[in-house]
């Protein structure tokens, strides 16, 4: 096997052990060759290959510690011409197996070289190695990424609910997620009494309607004398219409809008029309809207145990498939905290989304349910100290 | 003894190792007492207090290992009619001694209340514990509670660097800081190649000027074909107006102001001014702009080895200095890593804000210098796993 490696779309903490842990199988199996491409297929495109061959062991494990895609990566989508110039580089440097480490997104390039490379008769196996913050690739139980990204979430919410049940006021935290809501649930993993925040988790997979939302609050604040609400970047009214739209139309703004005519999602437009429509209706005192931003995806030192692992199996999953000559993309599913892998084709996974089930959503509120609950904990791994300093009715103090 | 510790201002995450420590150490001295104050002051003017005489050593650790004030907080300034309030509660408990953990605001309210009482001839040893993630009380050489932020940013900002050099772009990230720009200069903390970014950070020490900004972010973006930039929410420009402020004017539009008329600081429109201005600046790409927020301060798992021992160290001082009767304001001095720990007057801190010294900062950059390195590196904890991938001249692959 001659194999090339490659990632595409957003870092997560753990993306690089999926790649350390490919290497290692791909070597361990007798590759003549890995290589890894500079910024995804795009270092194929322009000749962009580093040698990984011979790596040595210690620097590849340091590698794999370390959060946010070590080869670079790449959001290209590639047309007829540019899969031409990756034609050309397999060609010339022999290559036989490409894994690409991604979302929905790298799949579909992925199933496009596939594609091209069949046409032409060239022997490639084209495996996709799972990994999104986004959680929402299709015939896995998880998407390698997410939990460490939902760990970070976890602890920030946990904090900035005891921030604001220090100091009352609402708090609005805008999360990514454009689509699904998996990454804003997470917001409620730490949760442990009924009145812990967030109290509010607004997600894509539910209609967001602006008065609910303002109603909502109020009545969070009247009766713990804070609020804090966890809301997805791209949550909707039942329209379609994102609301960061809606709200900034309403409010008499204007909203920025790329090159598309598409409305900015990567700005803090929304949780800046949020906390403004909170004013607007009427609701007075400290209103703080914090959009975390890339933070999130990118922090230097969270990682869950179980995401690692995943992180590690998909790597090697992939590259035993290659060495099989096998294309597919690789899944993953989860019992509990025990991970197994799989290997489905190509177009089951590419481009595909799969949104938070009715079952891990709240049916009245805008809220988790029990059961995601039940899903993510094993996969976040431990929660850090969290201790309250309760006092109960009889004047006694207690720590919960 | 019969004592009483509060907690005022913004949390940190070892402010309640302070309070676990002093409540230890009162205990060990033999008080008769140890009540905690909710809500800092608040708390003594409306007599809601917790006793924490008895509560046992577990749960004293598990609150000390949590981040963010388990006592609740205050801002609240208070008046001669609150200082009565106060004065009430003290007598009926018949406190003598009283633990305020906070910074200089903080230290402020007692100086006020510890010459209220000595001219109302009260027995009363007021002892201020220095915190605050602003890193700017006198007469110490570090803030407890400033390390643990500053390695939050300082991890924040090595994964957003590689988050862009994976994916080239403009990034801007505004961290807290109204007056100093420790908490700023921080994100600087993990670079290690002469490329690694934060490329530009900005600290209200220094003018800032606008056009200069866009300058310096174009010179390095066409250097390094990315740009990452940390700025203090608190820059100004040389006539002393806050920067949003200017730059919102500049591109004719409104900016959000509090009751007293004073420009908000607290929302995320320096961020996306800064971004505004290199759009119009005519620099092209991707330019995202996040603002940190309160996460920052609340994140509830990321700790530095040192500030956990600064934050015990002068809690253990303050009761030992109100066990014999001393009002006065602890202070820490660092050798390195090596922390001892004195008392001043109140009136030495109180109201009183330390800048950053000029030798910690880049004589002609928008930069910090290796002087700054030197003081915080010690102070923040190990770097977290940062491997980069790096491809020599020759083609060979090395990890730095």
């Amino acid at each position: 096997m001659r194999m090339v490696i490659a990632q595409g779309g957003g870092p997560t903490a753990v993306i690089n052990e999926s790649l350390a842990a490919a290497v290692r199988r791909a070597r361990a199996l007798g590759a003549k060759t890995v290589l890894g491409a500079r910024n995804g297929i795009r270092g194929l495109a322009e000749d962009r290959l580093v040698d990984l061959t011979a790596l040595d062991a210690a620097a590849l494990d340091a590698v794999a510690a370390t959060a946010c895609s070590a080869l670079g990566s790449t959001r290209d989508k590639p047309d007829a011409a540019y899969l031409e110039r990756v034609a050309a580089t397999l060609d010339r440097r022999g290559l036989d197996a490409m894994l690409y480490i991604g979302g929905n997104d790298t799949a579909r390039t992925l199933a496009l070289l596939a594609a091209s490379a069949a046409a032409a008769g060239r022997t490639l196996a084209c495996v996709h190695v799972p990994k999104t913050i986004d959680n929402d690739l299709v015939d896995s139980d998880l998407s390698p990424g997410w939990p460490s990204a939902a760990r970070f979430v976890a602890n920030a919410f946990a904090g900035l609910d005891m921030d604001m049940w220090a100091m009352p006021g609402i708090y609005v935290g805008v999360v990514m997620g454009r689509h699904a809501g998996w990454l804003t649930a997470a917001a409620a993993l730490w949760r442990r009494g009924a009145d812990d925040g967030p109290h509010l988790v607004y997600v894509p997979e539910r209609p967001f309607a602006a008065d609910r939302f303002a109603d909502d609050v109020r009545a969070v604040a009247a009766r713990l004398g804070r609020c804090v609400v966890a809301v997805s970047e791209g949550i909707a009214g039942a329209d379609g219409k994102p609301a960061v739209q809606a709200l900034v139309e309403q409010a008499g703004g204007e909203l920025e809008c790329d090159a598309h005519g598409n409305v900015q999602l990567t700005t803090s437009a929304l949780g800046e029309a949020l906390r403004g429509h909170l004013l607007a209706s009427g609701i007075i005192g400290r209103v703080r809207a914090d959009t975390l931003g890339f933070v999130q995806r990118a922090y230097a030192e969270c990682r869950s145990p179980v995401d690692v692992d995943a992180a590690r199996r998909v790597g090697t999953a992939a590259a035993e498939a290659a060495a099989a000559g096998h294309s597919g993309a690789v899944t993953i599913r989860a019992d509990g905290a025990s991970l197994s892998t799989g290997l489905v084709p190509l177009d089951r996974v590419a481009g595909k989304k799969r949104l938070m089930p009715e079952e891990f959503l709240a049916a009245e509120r805008a809220d988790v349910a029990p059961a995601f609950l039940e899903y993510a904990l094993p996969l976040v791994g431990p929660p850090p100290p969290l201790a309250h300093l309760d006092m109960a009715a009889d004047g006694t103090v207690h720590v919960a």
